[in-house]
């Protein structure tokens, strides 16, 4: 890495472009034309090129939307900005003791340092289910629940009519977990197989289609008040999905899932019932563990979002195990991770601001509470924020706006709305592609690489 | 699969969904309305689900366009017409004698077989090059092209800046035939990293990037009047690309190529440089083969591009060798195609008109030249239509009024006209998303299945 730089600036390493760490990004950027940010040079790395729209990525696996309407390059979301570069590459260490920042790009020394790098889907000790049950959290995941879904159609269709069995099996969707993405999952296909696709097929009849959405606690959206989840299990069923509250997935595998004693046989899973905090290898010189991981291996944060000793080490977004002014955790939203990123760009500006400065008690993060939403279908919504609650059209009105407006950069804005227009007018879902994960035509001399699946070959 | 169906109806097979077989099946499937096509059941088996507007997949590859603003599924596209069906399959054998079909759907008997299942890329010997040097074919093959191009710019940025042969190996890209994909592939790189990419990095300067577009003959666009081919050279040295002509490639590894005594130290390297027709199993009673194939694997057609001694069995698109009114084999262009599948389409409908079709004598097929062209970057193009040849700004709008006009359903056009409209007005490119093969987030246990390069881990 390049290290020629004037020796007076400090540098701020974030690691992780999502919504914390961008939003820290831009924070700063913006304050390096003048005033204190000038002093700085900010390095954000992330293993992926794209900061990622994740609230409608549940639209990318349901053919509503292409990858790119929901995300953009870090790199151009940050280009007016002089005092910021960006890294593609994988943090892999933090030595906080060091101050450096070790990974696939070499070592980065750091003064301040924003650990920002999410979560990813978990299965808490039953990884083996992922080949069958794929989570939701990046955009190639995206595509291949994507191909999944389209692909069970596809060969329903073409099964030997006399084969019921089968057929149901194609037919019979299961989504485990009943949190907001597990709810958009099965709202999208209850609604896809009951009128995008119904005219589509002359042998299966797509609105025979089941949705099983799967759920451990005694009601889906926990995060929500009883109410709006009555709500949305009310709307779900009018889609055509079942609802199974109080049910714990017990074993997952290419034909299904069993559910305590029953078995469902389906081919298709999804999995949203967990999320882990990402992992990196903590350096610590001393005896105990710099960073303090939760069970969900989110990092400890004090009230200022830095680790205990290190007022220079801030963590935000789904990283973090911050909490809020009730004592509990807050959750991985987000508007938290938007809100926690502002913070800790201007608690580093603070310290920038005078030699009273880096001592100084910093004022606490609070969270200001916009609300929460969830769609179920295309139609309908609940909306929380405080003491209100709605649902219906009316509530899903309010989702879309909100997600259009939070859409980052004006290009996607746009677009985004003239597509979901033009579906929500026509019923087609304009992004129905089966795409497969192998590039190559011709069949690999030396018998390593890509040997995945080969589901779709020479016609 | 089902054959249960009347007795006097007749069975259609289209193996193809491209654009002669995706003509083919609309002309049948209008003609279902009323007429002797009530008397047709119409298949068509593709082995994806999707038909693709082939002539813009280099502009996915390029960033510009999503996969699936120029893709649309088969089944929608024919869900109209109720006397058609479609298979998403793989057909693997023909047997023209027994008039059966077989794939990985099973068996299927026809009446009429058209056979337009297109072309892939080749390498006429060095199919070893594959993994060095990817083809443009399919969405598969646009967004792996699209992820090495990008990918070579995000590693050029954090190479060590004292390694000056890496950052130049990382920043030259070599595109094999000067045909219309290799000048069009060479033009947006060149005219990508001059604007689009110019801002956004710091340690590099994309505009030192060097393409070299190398053509074995003694010019490029072959198919073009010559004067065409200058302009086009010159357009795209304007853009910063260096033309080799008379210059033939005799290794490609993983570092570079090799064309001649000449070594270019190159990290992308794309392939645009000849293609094979698709293949499947002749399953042939006679001793001799029913399916005469010339070099590129096409298969010979008579006047009415029906194949000898089988006048119910039609060839299109791609796939056929027929020949035009020069003598000359007709060029594989979507024109050609779209000609090709409405013409059999209406040979098949004359067979039915009455009892003595089947034996009446076809009018041959006669190709209606429309024209050709190739777009140089986002403003120049050359366009030659019969004794009319023009080049420049004029020629591209030409261009791309003529490709928005032909995009299939109404959606899609609307869209990427805005698109463009937006990215001319910004020279932002939409779709600049690095994706990676691989899915998951969790090892395998077994060790089998992806084990492709890992190129976006955690962070």
């Amino acid at each position: 890495m390049t290290e020629a730089q004037g020796p007076t600036r400090k540098r701020v390493i974030i690691v992780g472009g999502g919504f914390a760490g961008l939003n820290a990004a831009k924070a700063l950027g913006r304050a390096g034309r003048r005033g204190p940010g000038r002093e700085l040079e900010v390095v954000l790395i992330d293993r992926r090129n794209h900061h990622l729209f994740q609230p409608l990525l549940y639209q990318v696996a349901m053919a509503g939307l292409s990858p790119a309407d929901i995300a953009a390059p870090i790199r151009s979301l940050l280009s007016e900005y002089r005092n910021t570069r960006v890294i593609q590459g994988e943090v892999q260490a933090v030595d906080a003791d060091a101050r450096v920042v070790r990974g696939d790009f070499g070592e980065l020394e750091y003064d301040y340092l924003v650990l920002a790098a999410g979560a990813m889907h978990a299965y808490f000790g039953n990884e083996a289910w992922e080949p069958h049950a794929p989570g939701l959290k990046t955009v190639e995941q995206a595509t291949e629940i994507r191909r999944r879904v389209l692909t069970a159609f596809e060969q329903a269709e073409t099964l030997d009519p006399t084969d019921g069995a089968g057929r149901k099996r194609l037919l019979t969707f299961v989504i485990v977990g009943g949190g907001p993405t597990g709810v958009e999952l099965a709202g999208a296909i209850g609604e896809m197989s009951r009128t995008t696709l119904a005219k589509d097929f002359r042998t299966i009849d797509p609105k025979l289609t089941r949705v099983i959405l799967i759920e451990a606690g005694d009601r889906i959206l926990r995060g929500f008040d009883a109410s709006l989840a009555s709500r949305a299990t009310r709307d779900l069923e009018g889609l055509g999905v079942q609802v199974w509250t109080g049910s714990r997935v017990t074993q997952v595998d290419a034909d299904g899932v069993n559910v305590g004693e029953e078995r469902i046989e389906a081919a298709t899973v999804l999995w949203a019932a967990g999320v882990r905090a990402a992992d990196f290898e903590d350096v610590a010189g001393a005896e105990q563990a710099v960073f303090e991981r939760d069970r969900q291996n989110r990092i400890h944060v004090g009230a200022d979002l830095s680790i205990e000793g290190h007022p220079e080490v801030f963590v935000a977004g789904d990283l973090a195990r911050a909490l809020g002014e009730d004592g509990q955790p807050l959750p991985g939203q987000a508007p938290v991770a938007m809100q926690q990123g502002r913070y800790v760009a201007r608690m580093i500006l603070g310290d920038l601001g005078g030699g009273e400065g880096a001592g100084r008690e910093r004022e606490p993060f609070r969270y200001v509470d916009k609300g929460q939403m969830a769609t179920i279908g295309r139609s309908r919504a609940v909306v929380e924020a405080g003491k209100v609650r709605f649902g219906g059209l009316f509530a899903w009105w309010t989702w879309l706006l909100v997600h259009i407006y939070y859409l980052t950069g004006f290009r996607n804005r746009v677009l985004v709305l003239i597509q979901w227009a033009w579906s929500y007018m026509t019923f087609v879902r304009g992004a129905r592609l089966i795409v497969s994960k192998r590039w190559r035509s011709y069949p690999e001399a030396n018998g390593t690489g890509e040997n995945e699946r080969k589901d779709s070959a020479a016609a």
